[in-house]
């Protein structure tokens, strides 16, 4: 396959008021033949440049409304005119910006970048399928500093982890859900309900939390919660790449502590991953 | 000089509540001798791991009220306890861990990663010298989408960029700031307040911004705008790199583009940079 | 599924003479139950402390002859350990410390760190199913600075992209390839051997080379190579990500640019990759 | 000041053989005058744009014989052409570009990138005064398996570090020396002399090795080494990051680890540095 990336910035204004998105985009292309590998006969390859210029033209064209609705319409755009692509897929990620406010003012033309979890979506086609939709959130860190255990586990004479109910749980998340085919749902709503869902899954009830007994089950209660939520997802990935804090042993410098100093233990670290569907 | 540099969590409770510092704390020392460089004699070395426990001790026994006092608290405990020592500087950056807020109720002990500029600071001392403190925000990244230009600039027959009135302004800003000899400030009230200036200073009037005819002149009103609103502040330096964006040329593909479409340009790129303090 | 990283060193040595293996593996497992997702059940989860330990006692009793043979034996002994485990796949790869010459003659401790292309390896075994290993390369930067061309490729009204018959082919390569199921081999010559069919096709004959029609037809060129001469590779994947460099337009300042400075492109940039096998 | 970087490459021929330069260049100017901070008056300002196109004239006009003289004829274009400028940097910096060999012989137009280490320079002059010439080498990582330790330092009662005189010794150094005013120097043949001395220094004699009794001392050894051995060198700076490996308790696991097994600490890392001159 062939694969192609752009980074560029779409403006839109209404009256004075200026939009923003800065989205990186990702297309690969499989072609029916596999001729320009086997006998360096380019006849039917799509230069990078022209895919790029395509991805601009459109952009200019349609704009951005949702980043699912560029890719869907990139994904269109290359299936219905070549016929020498077999399978298209596209993936857009969006730079953070937001419009910055002054006294609770919203400023016409200026922005932040906030990264606190990055949307990004992708489109895929087989050349006679279904298009098919999927969004997600990445680079999402969260941390409880409580309310977090891990006992009753398996036990061998290689295991030196004593069991605890009360460590801190931080990670970095990454879901990535499917829509299924492509219909016309309101991505933007969905989106931030579906980020709604996970940040509650994970932290529980503000005033007191929810005992998590393991990582593997925060993510469980993120994608159970989401797709009992929202029922325009079909299936839910999810992995939660983990960062252990150990507690400092102070007891040769005479000082006692109590879960107050921690560090990051940087290796081993570990993750855990799970897929999630509808019965 | 020796350097140390040592990243841990310090977690504190008000009755059911938790509040959570994640720091990364660098030390410098240099010593009155150079023995253990010109002839291996180690006697006056602090070892790194004993720097990183004095650290950790000091979280443990003052907590981090901010960071620059906690800073100071790092530089005052070297400079009192060791005689070898002849200059120290201790470095604190804070990972901007956010409460997380669910319907607006804040969580007791849930947070979020929100990158939208780092908050450090610098304290610094020579033995028998004055204890003097700096602070700082890196890595805000700010956009105009309109209201900057370059125009009237030097040229000769190595110029071949255009004057322009209505550009994008892009960059990513690092501000470091003295506060000079060590007293009793809320530390916190003014860093919130500099990053308030800062940002206006940038966008201008939320209804209309305020034209910029250069990077320069904008580093140079964020400047201002600080020495005059934070009295506080004795010196501020400023450094913006810059993102260029160029309006893609779609004359051969048929389509015009009213600056709708930009891609970034990744080389060259520039930054500029200015010390400022008061008469 | 769970995973872990860990990385650390494999000291050795004969006589006086200092051997080193510094290596990272990446552990995964994939459990014959799902209910410490589900339930939050963790009788059968083997902590990730725990997989470390077994990697670092394995290390120790072991060495890592090769890190073929290393992956083999953790795969082995976690599919033979462990009742619970329904599938077991290993990533290691090794960090690239060459042994320090002076004037000619080895340093019997002294090693410098050359990272032109890294080694790394894969096991992978499903229970009752056979152990099969892979082997690779990646982070292999090469540039031909002629003999490379793109013509002949498709065209319409989005290609702006001229023929070219000399110009820069510069990539960073990533390959690869099975071994089948796991048996005896000399793993540290057999993959030499392969990275010497790699550079050999990618560059030609060294007094005149050998023309290259595209990047697709250069990766074809290496997987064929590899393929014809190593026996004991099955199936062969290559990705090649591009970077393109264009040849500064002077004109304007008056002066001619005979290919002779080139600057790269960032983006877009693209990637092409192929996987091959034998009939 | 301002500050603009570029990265291109140089391609030259003799005959059918292809040479190749990619550098990074960054060029620092300060002008007489800072109206285009204070007032937005940019009459005199240079913009990036036009330093970028000076360098690639510039490189096109005179090649890169070496990476030292490149940045000499910068720095002296700049300050006898453009009146306003005060103060003039020029940072070079090299891809490592290796041609390659197949069976001994060399390729004519294929190279490899083979980042053991990374060449740099620094070119400067304030108006009036002399130009200066600085090398380096940065990015090169470093192991010494034995013949390194660490005793007799400073204790006190937060001191855990134990005494060790059999320790590994790894880290990456950064070395920067000064030419002083700058003259007719074969900078090829003397960097690459100075680099032999700094390997020379970190690992002593081959067969033997030489004990260093600290990162402190090893970081003057080879200062002194480089400044006996290299006339041309007047001044040199050395910056060693330390990593640091623990040998793995293995005592719970019932094995012995005799420095066989180590894991590298990622915090507290520390790095020492020194300056060194001639009398």
């Amino acid at each position: 396959y062939g694969k192609n990336t752009i980074k560029f910035l779409r403006l839109h204004k209404e009256g004075k008021k200026h939009f923003v998105k800065e989205v990186e985009v990702c297309t690969h292309l499989r072609l029916i033949s596999a001729q320009e590998y086997l006998e360096g006969n380019n006849s039917l390859v799509i230069p990078t440049d022209t895919m790029k210029n395509i991805v601009l033209v459109l952009a200019k064209k349609n704009g951005i409304p949702t980043i699912e609705q560029f890719a869907i319409d990139i994904c269109k755009h290359f299936m219905t005119t070549f016929g020498q692509v077999a399978y298209v897929k596209t993936y857009v990620q969006e730079v953070p910006w937001q419009r910055l406010h002054e006294n609770g003012i919203p400023h016409i033309h200026s922005f932040i970048c906030v990264p606190d979890g990055i949307r990004f979506c992708e489109a895929e086609q087989c050349r006679n399928g279904p298009l098919v939709v999927f969004a997600g959130i990445k680079d999402l860190k969260l941390m409880k500093t409580t309310q977090s255990g891990f006992e009753g586990f398996y036990k061998n004479e290689h295991t030196t982890l004593p069991e605890r109910h009360d460590r801190i749980l931080c990670g970095e998340l990454f879901c990535k859900w499917s829509y299924g085919e492509c219909r016309d749902f309101d991505f933007d709503c969905i989106w931030n309900k579906i980020r709604e869902c996970i940040l509650e899954a994970f932290s529980g009830p503000p005033d007191c939390g929810e005992y998590s007994p393991s990582y593997q089950k925060t993510v469980n209660s993120i994608q159970m919660n989401v797709l009992s939520k929202v029922s325009q997802v079909q299936v839910i990935e999810a992995i939660l790449n983990n960062t252990f804090y150990n507690v400092v042993d102070m007891k040769n410098l005479g000082v006692t502590n109590d879960k107050e100093v921690l560090v990051p233990v940087e290796t081993p670290y570990g993750s855990c991953a799970c897929t999630l569907g509808r019965k």
